[in-house]
């Protein structure tokens, strides 16, 4: 495959560029994340959303720890190649906190925010769990369907996921 | 009306936070642009999106040169505080290259780039005009309308616009 077109890219000072990951079934924009030139790749490679977690400073495939991986079904580049726009197919939710989308709240015009979203599930379900054969919530990812999400559990992949937020 | 929210916003280092816009009605990813605490609180109070240019480094009402506002139909706040969603109605086209979306490229399986979406106005005939009156391009704002878009012309707004690629 011709990967040229990632070398017009234009990534920011801190070699990040931001991608809005929009539900490709419904139009719903989920999440916005940062990816750097090797994330970008490894999103085309291997057809999963990765990003580069600003936070933690390492790469990050989406869904590594709570299975709620993102399937690619088209990358569009904007007009001055600083910004994805990647649609995709989600497992379960985008958004750390049990929703669909991060974007779960609204501004009303009396300037009060809304949460116009449902928990679909329980963050302590999923990122609390001590094996990936926990119930993980309401949408949580079938035992079968983990094993290939290769979970790397509390010991080996050195996330204390008690601390984690996200992911 | 209640504007505390936004106190709450986590802007970056240099004082912006990306606004990814949002076709209201077909939810179609418009642009992403950046916005200050000011360009926020200008958005809210004038129900049309308000940018801070990063390239001009000054604020930047959407539409002030080309006519193509951004109005106001709903903010979405995500689960960081650190990115908004603004779902707009679109005057004409969002992208300063003529097309409705800067996301009009696409990556192909092959690696090339296609574009998928049709060139609604031509850029010269908007950004090259000397009078807003100047036929705009296919879907050029009519003079009646421009009347209420507070045009400036060159004179007094201070733009240079045979040098502006955008806006």
């Amino acid at each position: 495959m011709d990967k040229s077109w990632i070398d017009q890219l234009k990534f920011k000072d801190d070699g990040l560029m931001p991608a809005v990951i929009q539900d490709y079934a419904n139009g719903q924009v989920l999440m916005v994340g940062y990816m750097n030139k090797e994330a970008v790749k490894l999103t085309l490679e291997s057809g999963l959303v990765h990003f580069y977690s600003r936070s933690r400073q390492k790469m990050w495939k989406k869904g590594e720890i709570s299975g709620h991986i993102q399937k690619v079904r088209e990358i569009l580049l904007d007009c001055d190649e600083d910004t994805l726009l990647i649609k995709i197919e989600q497992e379960c939710a985008s958004c750390h906190k049990g929703y669909r989308t991060c974007f779960y709240r609204k501004v009303n015009s009396d300037g009060s925010l809304e949460t116009i979203e449902k928990k679909i599930f329980e963050p302590k379900d999923i990122y609390l769990r001590t094996s990936p054969d926990v119930a993980s919530g309401r949408c949580g990812v079938s035992p079968s369907k983990k094993k290939n999400l290769d979970w790397g559990g509390f010991t080996n992949n050195g996330i204390d996921t008690r601390n984690v937020e996200g992911y």
